[in-house]
């Protein structure tokens, strides 16, 4: 067999990406070279120095190119909360409604054993120490509201519960701007029995 | 403005790939940093490698990282024949059916005044001197049977017919395995005005 050209290399390494197949490796592989060479150069440099450098917080497992991201490093925060999220994205989904003033810490992913996606894949040793630290008294869970996230939720607050710590989880109905019509029955069920004295 | 940070430029350089809007990018970023790091040291030296060493092959135009490609330095092949493609992928289909022996020409791209790609985006004066070379006798054009690869098989015809050269172009009917049935009217009607004598 011959060697891989550069240019197989490139669609090779381009399926690497998550929903990349076959032919739309190739396809960017020749545009880039093709249109677009000054883009390829930075996304070369990119993956290089992110690669080198992006490492995951000690303390709340987020991605960051320090030992300690700029949330944990935040002296103005609540450490007495702890906020599980999935991912960084959800971590800043929740940062944009300014209602949230604790601490974090990101899963990097979730429970799915169909996956082989067990415990240790989402860090529980290291959640269950950093919310043991004597500081933390309430821990917020905000995985997402999927079978797999609330699934994970339930793990996790099982373990927490076990250690003494309070939990509490977001709160699940109708979403703003929600019309009842269009709201599928799960939701109303449960807006029903959580509803609260206004 | 606080400068990027490496997981922010490696999104924002991902977004440069045709397709990936900046949902993906990020996505592809966080899956890439969390689950195959050594995927991303791959692309990151592929990116790198192809931008240093792939360029045009003078003869043909297609890529390569010798100053002349592999088919142009195959002796074997008949000079007289050039085959006009639209990209390296179009080149690999005719060679993969084995019936072409000459050399090519790959446009890379085709022409399409509405997106601003004129005769100089396809390299029509390389082609034109290539074809002018005293040795190659017939243009077989190969470009798409799109409107666009139409308009860029008609222009390229115009221009060599007008240097005195035989220009030719794949033959347009009903494909192998096709049932009249679901063709096309307009392909239909070419295979009728296009029948041959058996």
């Amino acid at each position: 067999m011959k060697p891989l050209s550069s240019l197989e290399q490139l669609a090779e390494a381009l399926r690497r990406l998550p929903g990349v197949g076959p032919k739309s490796a190739q396809r960017m592989a020749y545009h880039m070279l093709q249109h677009d060479r000054e883009g390829a150069a930075m996304l070369g440099r990119a993956f290089n120095q992110a690669v080198e450098k992006i490492q995951h917080c000690t303390s709340c497992n987020t991605f960051t190119e320090n030992p300690l991201c700029e949330t944990c490093m935040d002296g103005e925060r609540d450490a007495t909360l702890l906020c599980v999220v999935e991912t960084p994205s959800d971590q800043l989904m929740i940062e944009q409604t300014l209602t949230y003033k604790g601490l974090y810490f990101v899963l990097m992913g979730r429970l799915s054993p169909l996956d082989g996606v067990g415990p240790k894949d989402i860090h529980l040793e290291k959640l269950v120490k950093r919310a043991s630290d004597g500081v933390v008294a309430e821990v917020v869970l905000a995985t997402n509201f999927t079978n797999e996230g609330e699934a994970t939720a339930h793990y996790i607050s099982e373990t927490m519960k076990a250690r003494g710590l309070k939990v509490s989880r977001l709160a699940r109905g109708v979403p703003v701007g929600g019309e009842l019509e269009y709201v599928d029955a799960g939701t109303i069920a449960r807006a029903m029995l959580d509803r609260r004295a206004t």
